[in-house]
């Protein structure tokens, strides 16, 4: 059974090993003066997931120290098992889908661990860690389902309520639900009158839904930008511990997600991954009430793929009417080019990109389609460009699509 | 003349109206346990101009603070003038050239100046702050060439030497010289062992070329990714200083300040804008000597155009041959297309993007180009693919380029 007496322990154990990550105050988001960040993506391997792999890993016995350790991950508790691992002199193995990311691949290995490339998808791996396991004898570390991780995870509520006790409400990612049942069990335990609020990708609540039903539940698919929180089925441990303790779950879309990654990208000059700005795009979007108390979101992670970034810094751009993109059909004629380029210009955007497809299988063979993708004030800013267009006859077909 | 009195009091005046920023350890930077950065990108307004801006509005007479404060700017001065302004209750005016980015504006406007949008180049909103000081008695705040600007940018070295006593060198940007001449003239007097190293792009070396030939020098055209360090003209105070207190100056190229970013991204999940990472810059490509000593990067802002982001982040990779991009000519009949993804998919490199161009204007009228981009370990691994594909007779035409 997880106790305070075992968080306080893991608090003791991951005491020099991991690093207190300083709260910070948000700069220039909505309610700022109420608004605190838990940043775990400035974590030792850029999430929180170190704390429990290496909690866990201090309480193996001697014995199983020497056999080592098994996880199967192409993410952040691969990266946290490996460092673990590393800092406590034993041997860990990482199983990986043979195709993940170079780049995962690599940070797995720069930790210290030995990858084990596995044909196939996650769970063929998975499969495959279970059987080196049985084979050798390694401990299996689970990446959330487990009191020991669990109870490390805690931590990151210790230290929050040590360096901000007067807080209102905590905001946290879930995903297979490990950060969460430590951080509410430990906040409760602490302060009963403190909310905490849950916040999953609307594409994957699997803890939302099991919570709802009162079972646990598997999802079929899972698919989005946070994919650090993409988890099909709840754990079981985890499950009873949110059941518990967590006051309410709310869902963010990806739409919401990327405009908080690049809200604490521009504003707070922090790179965050998917997951970990979860938990900030639910305060962003108003799902956390906030009642004139500070609301303290725990970022758990900052390994984005960079990639990846430029879609996501689009996306939230986009959705903030910063980027304004057009699909304009045009008579194929001299000049017409020109008084589209006339409007935006006058209209006071910056064309960014614009793209002339004659060849295009248009509706009317004498017309060709023109994108156009510009920088605007906000959307009322490209509403008015859509406006003056279609004033002088000219068709827009699609306007942000 | 700049007295230590002079920044002592500029650090009186500073408390409470500027961030103490705090300074940050190197995360798996090379020479990381040598390496410390001063984040002036998480100072307000997002660089440290604000600090001098804010000392030399402290100074006006109230006469002068009545009748407000002009500055010619589309960046950071733009930015911590109206700031400045704004917390001392006095007026802002901040010509801008027209065509300067809406993001720009709009964050000046953000922070309480009144823009004013001058039709031309940089050098017509200079002239027209000018005209307009003259006509209404604003006092104009220059973003380098002044005293009491010089000693609000000392105050970031004060806070340094606080925090981290204990260090041999420091290294800044330099632009028109107004941050490196107030951080070398207060290291220099606390400590003349440590030394100051400044950093310049090689795309606009105006301090560097000026103090090898014992003047002031200006350079016709600066054009680089550190938009920032873009200056001409060193100033005359700041030439003076920079002569007698720095050390050294050395220069990066935008490839290297690409990499710096990235670096900064990934390692210490921060966001630097160019002119604000070439002092990390200096140190990756070891151009500053380091001799078992600790050195301070100041990192002076963070205000880059996420819009750019994707092609610096993209730069950065394909320095370090985590992405590789082929071009390749290839025989225009079938199979030939096979060949290549068969050669990339054994070697283990992931295809990220793949354009098959029939219609170019290749030599052989048989032959099309083919451009592949793949995430790859390492220069090596995309140098291997390279010879692979040689080896079966295909034409790499272009490697990385």
């Amino acid at each position: 059974m997880l106790t305070m007496d075992k968080v306080y322990d893991a608090r003791r154990v991951l005491d020099g090993v991991v690093r207190h990550t300083d709260i910070q105050k948000a700069h220039r988001f909505i309610k700022e003066d109420l608004l605190f960040f838990k940043p775990e993506n400035l974590q030792k391997t850029g999430s929180f997931k170190v704390r429990g792999a290496a909690y866990k890993i201090a309480k193996l016995s001697d014995e199983e120290k020497q056999k080592g350790v098994i996880a199967c991950s192409a993410g952040n508790h691969a990266q946290g098992v490996a460092l673990a691992a590393k800092k406590s002199g034993i041997k860990s193995i990482i199983c990986l889908p043979a195709g993940a990311p170079i780049s995962k691949i690599e940070a797995t290995k720069s930790y210290g661990a030995e990858v084990c490339l596995v044909p196939g998808v996650y769970d063929d791996a998975y499969k495959k860690a279970l059987e080196l396991r049985d084979e050798f004898g390694y401990t299996f570390v689970h990446p959330f389902d487990d009191e020991d991780v669990i109870a490390g995870q805690a931590t990151v509520a210790l230290e929050a309520l040590e360096d901000l006790p007067d807080i209102g409400a905590v905001v946290v990612p879930i995903g297979g639900g490990g950060l969460i049942s430590g951080v509410a069990f430990a906040v409760k335990h602490i302060n009963p009158k403190i909310k905490v609020y849950g916040v999953q990708s609307e594409s994957a609540p699997s803890m939302l839904n099991s919570i709802k039903d009162g079972k646990i539940e598997t999802l079929n698919s899972v698919n989005t930008i946070a994919d650090g929180i993409a988890v099909k089925t709840p754990g079981e441990n985890t499950f009873k511990l949110v059941n518990e303790y967590v006051d309410d779950i709310v869902t963010v879309s990806d739409k919401e997600i990327c405009s908080a990654i690049l809200a604490l990208m521009e504003k707070q000059k922090m790179i965050a991954e998917g997951a970990g700005a979860v938990s900030v795009a639910a305060v962003m979007s108003n799902k956390i009430p906030i009642e004139g108390k500070r609301v303290l979101s725990i970022i758990s992670g900052g390994n984005i793929d960079v990639t990846n970034l430029s879609s996501v810094i689009k996306r939230g751009l986009m959705n903030a009417g910063r980027i304004t993109s057009l699909k304009i059909e045009l008579m194929d004629k001299p000049g017409q080019l020109e008084k589209v380029v006339d409007v935006i210009s006058k209209c006071g955007a910056n064309i960014k990109e614009i793209r002339h497809n004659r060849a295009a299988n248009t509706e009317n063979i004498y017309s060709c389609y023109l994108t156009v993708e510009m920088e605007t004030r906000d959307y009322e800013h490209g509403k008015e460009i859509v406006d003056r267009l279609e004033e002088m006859d000219i068709r827009v077909i699609k306007f942000n699509d």
